[in-house]
């Protein structure tokens, strides 16, 4: 019996193996941190080398690298000092903290009062005060009542230069360093809109209660995307491609806002065509990038039933928004926003020209404009748990976890196994593993254990073919090649491996 | 006449071609802090994956990805709380500030006085205010008395949850992640000393005064090498080859301590395991680790006249260590360190074990013990800076800057230009384009300005070869190849291109 695994066995696994690691833990848990084990690393960089190849280089698009630390006044400009904030309230006795908006919603969404969930969204301050009184909740952890509600900043501040003469802040996305840099980037490699400039880089957030592991951190991994372009450009066209009806075929699970406000969580699928015709994605680029989006899921192996594009409701949005839609994939009962593609129009590069006094239009043809601007931003830790959170199986017969990952986002190709210590053997095996090294491909060399017990370690990480050098090896220089899916085994000439 | 480029028309270029952007700079200058673009990044993408190889995949060794933040214990347990600090002192009038003991070092090797120079290193914040008075130093700027001197730690700090529970800070090394992860990454990847985990991210340092553009950054991108072993076993073996006098045998340009007490700057050829039966580097560990290195900096198109292994005078060390080793690349006038190979004993894990009361001993044979380490740590930026202005060429002939980048390591492997902006040899291009693309070969697609400008383009960023895609070419399927090297053309068959 080959069964689905549970986030749980997904957290044990990950524990076991190393392949995540509370960070500094030895000094006790730093919650909303995350360390990434050798095996971690090499998923992430597969998953990072993916998102390049498919939003980076195969669009023609542009990829940069900005500053973490920026100054407060650029923080201001973006509105992230002003309204990047979070209600929360304090217990008056044991000091516990809570984002009221949160608690509010999951007690009234388990009095089955959706209405009222979505209200809290809504609401300032002073509302979700006297909801908070009226609801009668209490801290979890002592009992005692809450005190009053306050704005939380999530922006990480330090200061820069000697004796604090600048304030400075941690980036909550890497997305400002791309609109900062915008007007240079398209002096200097005179490009034409559309185009998309990206990056992949760490952001920060101090989050009120981090949890589900990778799901909500402090410290995280972005992979985004600004796509720029000109509102009133009808004809839009990628790579030489014209983006439109005919190219934007594909189906996705689709949950609209009016489903959400009608009480259904169910996704319908519907071609993104119609998405955009009808109005619920705002225009073919989003569409476009959306195609891309499910496409770049699917190449990592996750299951088109376990992803769903979701409207967000317009609680959600920030007022500048002309669309959004979330990407959610299921990890364990819950779906989770991995992707966000929000139409931010020219609020940004608006606001920055207006703070900074540098001129942002660029020609567009023979218009001089403030281009709009597409985002998708990729949550990269998110997605690594996303994705490994749909590929582990338990298969009885095998009596261990199985990670059925895709072989492209397996951490090594090969799994490299000398049977026995033998000088001969050991040293033939680093010959192989020297060879398949020169072909570009990636190996997991180990000589500890069993052969049944390496057997078992290479399924719990994901790696596809795990190659065994044994004595025959050294009379035909033939090798055993044990397959992932089925465990099954064939002996294979070292020439043929590749 | 082909003529050596110097600095400064290398910040030229970078700023004329966006390979580099001062951060935020629409909002001012934040000294300290550089953006990549598109062109900078992939070259960056080059460096780093040529790191992984050597001292990652080639060594068997491990790779980890640990949190920018941690918290203030962490810290103080690595010493950086107490000590890592420079002496500053501040104008009295107008608050400029500067480092003592950089001032005091110019002043005295102006007067041509190596002894008092060298003096400076030693003295506490008495004995710098003692001397800073007596040399009559007055502020650069506006003439002015200079104040007290006082420690001014170089950690970035930032608070941690809501309402500033945990004090934290941003890391000044990516070093301490590995050391802290260490004991549970041997636990769970059973892994046998001697072992190399390292990680490639961002450190942050508060410098006095940031300068030189890459060479002293504020944020800046480490790539880290922590070497793990037990300083008793007298024979290494990695990847099942002995490390010892036999293995190395490349020469290196070394700078002895004893050759700069004696006031020259002049570095000797010497092979390194003369070095190590010489105590000039610490044991054959860091002696097999030099001799990848100058591979690496070999393999990056360093010239090896213009690289020296420094051994640092007394005073730069950290009272730890049992050796050290700086790989100094000539960049302009000046030799800037862009590795340090640093012998750190056990030091760091026995601090971490002592605050955090973790048991930070593994077993090696029979024996338990503590390992030793040696770090070999790069500065990403440095040597980005470094590889750059080696290569960077005035040709009178073709009357533009050229970078002179060996192939692996240019931006990109093939600039791709349609002739004319005519349907059918755009839609040529893109098919080309796609077709390099498949053969994972990076291209550099670029439609507009005259040929001539965008060979030009071509050449200062380094690309070996671009492709132009003309009528003949729809004709015969081949295109013009031209060769940064000579600027020389033939015509290729596109089938042949690889």
């Amino acid at each position: 019996m080959i069964n689905k695994g549970s986030v749980d066995s997904l957290v044990n696994l990950c524990s076991r193996r190393g392949i995540l690691l509370p960070s500094y833990e030895i000094y006790g848990e730093l919650a909303g941190f995350y360390d990434y084990g050798p095996i971690g690393v090499s998923i992430r960089h597969k998953i990072e080398a993916l998102w390049r190849d498919m939003f980076i280089d195969n669009m023609g698009n542009l990829e940069v690298f900005t500053s973490i630390i920026g100054p407060s006044v650029m923080f201001e400009a973006s509105g992230h000092l002003g309204t990047f904030t979070d209600p929360i309230t304090k217990c008056e006795k044991c000091g516990s903290t809570y984002r009221v908006d949160k608690i509010l919603q999951a007690y009234f969404i388990g009095k089955k009062d959706m209405q009222k969930a979505n209200d809290v969204l809504k609401m300032n301050n002073e509302a979700l005060a006297n909801t908070l009184h009226e609801s009668g909740l209490k801290c979890e952890k002592c009992g005692e009542k809450l005190g009053k509600v306050v704005s939380f900043n999530l922006m990480m501040g330090t200061d820069i230069g000697p004796l604090g003469t600048v304030k400075g802040f941690l980036r909550p996305e890497t997305a400002q360093g791309i609109f900062t840099d915008f007007k240079k980037l398209a002096r200097v490699y005179g490009f034409k809109l559309p185009i998309g400039i990206g990056q992949v880089g760490k952001a920060f957030r101090n989050e009120i209660s981090p949890r589900k592991i990778l799901i909500r951190m402090r410290e995280f991994t972005q992979m985004e995307l600004e796509f720029f372009f000109d509102p009133e450009e009808k004809s839009l066209r990628i790579n030489g491609v014209e983006i439109g009806p005919n190219s934007l075929t594909k189906e996705v699970n689709f949950l609209s806002r009016d489903t959400q406000e009608n009480g259904s969580q169910t996704a319908k699928k519907i071609k993104i065509n119609e998405l955009v015709s009808s109005g619920l994605v705002p225009n073919a680029l989003m569409g476009y990038l959306i195609q891309i989006e499910s496409e770049f899921l699917e190449a990592m192996g996750i299951k088109e039933g376990d992803i769903r594009y979701r409207q967000p409701m317009k609680e959600e949005l920030p007022h500048y928004s002309k669309g959004n839609v979330d990407v959610e994939v299921l990890v364990g009962n819950d779906f989770e926003e991995v992707v966000g593609n929000a139409y931010r129009t020219d609020f940004d590069l608006q606001n920055h020209q207006k703070y900074s006094k540098e001129d942002m239009a660029i020609m567009s043809g023979d218009r001089k404009l403030v281009p709009h601007v597409i985002e998708v931003s990729f949550g990269l830790d998110r997605l690594f748990w996303a994705m490994l959170s749909g590929a582990i199986y338990m298969d009885d017969s095998r009596g261990w976890d199985v990670l059925m990952l895709k072989p492209r986002m397996a951490p090594y190709d090969y799994a490299v196994f000398p049977l026995q210590k033998d000088d001969k053997i050991m040293a033939k095996a680093y010959g192989i593993n020297s060879k398949l090294k020169a072909l570009k491909l990636s190996t997991y060399f180990s000589q500890s254990g069993s052969i049944g017990k390496r057997y078992a370690r290479a399924d719990e990480i994901g790696i596809p073919k795990a190659i065994t050098i044994d004595y025959q090896t050294l009379e035909d220089d033939t090798v055993t090649v044990r397959d992932i899916n089925d465990a099954s085994q064939i002996r294979v000439k070292v020439g043929e491996l590749k």
